[in-house]
């Protein structure tokens, strides 16, 4: 059996263990990393050790490089506490947050896996949710909002957390389903043109 | 417009440089190292410091971790120095080698761009596989192999490189073409079975 040179070895391993690389990928990488000669890996990996510096929010678990414990978001004052938008991932944030539309909070819950169950990091997260709404909004949020994708694997995750949290919200929401923008009628799949139907104004 | 902490993004851009990894599988992975914690990026960035311990092969372009310039198969005085097989990439080298039948060496040109031109630095390697022939071999090698991948692209390539070295080998070949072990007469190309009627044996 051929074999690699360890440290080349060792790379692809880690690489391999990226989501979404496959083996053949962290193989190629490997040897593209090689070629692109020192220079080049050591800027890699200076960017990697700098990575070490970003800290995680202690209450909506996005992102920062803050003093205190919180993100710009959280910290920020201009903005309701009392609603709160539940996503899976960062760059659900990301993509809302671009919107400039939102003016609430948001919590990261992580990817909820395919068998409809949380995970423990999960359950400490929502837990870490429940106390915040206790401790600061009085046990009940004004709006919480459940920013799943319109996928069945989403539905399941929204009852899910509906289930946890419905008790400690007045009013809780998903995102509005209909036409997308620039989309075409002729081409929109059934439950696309129900929910437009559903949902006209 | 928003911004993510200028480690992350600096990572992300790293990233993303990489070649088959797209903008938004890089964000995905930045994340995700975050995630991870730090025990796993210091390990991702000790891999990466290791690989400059890779060395890459004075003769052939493989990588090796030898106390010479030589890698094992160009080091191996048991291998016929005098047929080379000429390869685009370190991963077709691997593949032909792990099939254990061949006892030539090896020598990698690097992925030729879909122009159909050699680059500075594979006008280089090329430079430095003809002096060697001159120097070690007399002026010509037994026999150069083109391992190029049965594609038009590869037989473009094949033709450039024939072009370039066919004053230099007693003998010129290409990979055979055929039927895959496996496959079925039936699922075969037009291209495939030709080749298997015109190379039967």
């Amino acid at each position: 059996m051929f074999k690699l040179p360890p440290p080349l070895k060792k790379i692809v391993d880690v690489l391999s263990e990226l989501p979404s690389i496959g083996p053949r990928q962290a193989v190629r990488l490997g040897f593209y990393l090689v070629s692109r000669g020192q220079g080049h890996i050591k800027n890699f990996a200076d960017a990697l050790r700098d990575l070490g510096k970003i800290k995680v929010c202690e209450r909506c678990f996005f992102v920062h490089e803050n003093k205190g414990n919180l993100c710009d978001i959280c910290a920020d004052q201009t903005r309701r506490p009392d609603v709160i938008l539940i996503v899976e991932k960062e760059t659900d944030l990301i993509s809302l947050e671009k919107t400039g539309k939102y003016k609430g909070r948001y919590f990261i819950i992580g990817p909820i896996s395919k068998l409809g169950v949380l995970d423990d990091w999960q359950k400490l997260r929502l837990k870490n949710l429940l106390s915040f709404i206790e401790r600061e909004l009085g046990g009940k949020a004004e709006e919480l909002i459940l920013g799943f994708n319109p996928t069945s694997l989403g539905d399941v995750s929204a009852k899910l957390i509906m289930k946890e949290l419905a008790p400690r919200a007045k009013k809780m929401s998903r995102l509005g389903r209909g036409l997308p923008t620039g989309g075409e009628i002729e081409f929109a799949d059934d439950e696309t043109l129900g929910s437009a139907i559903d949902r006209r104004s």
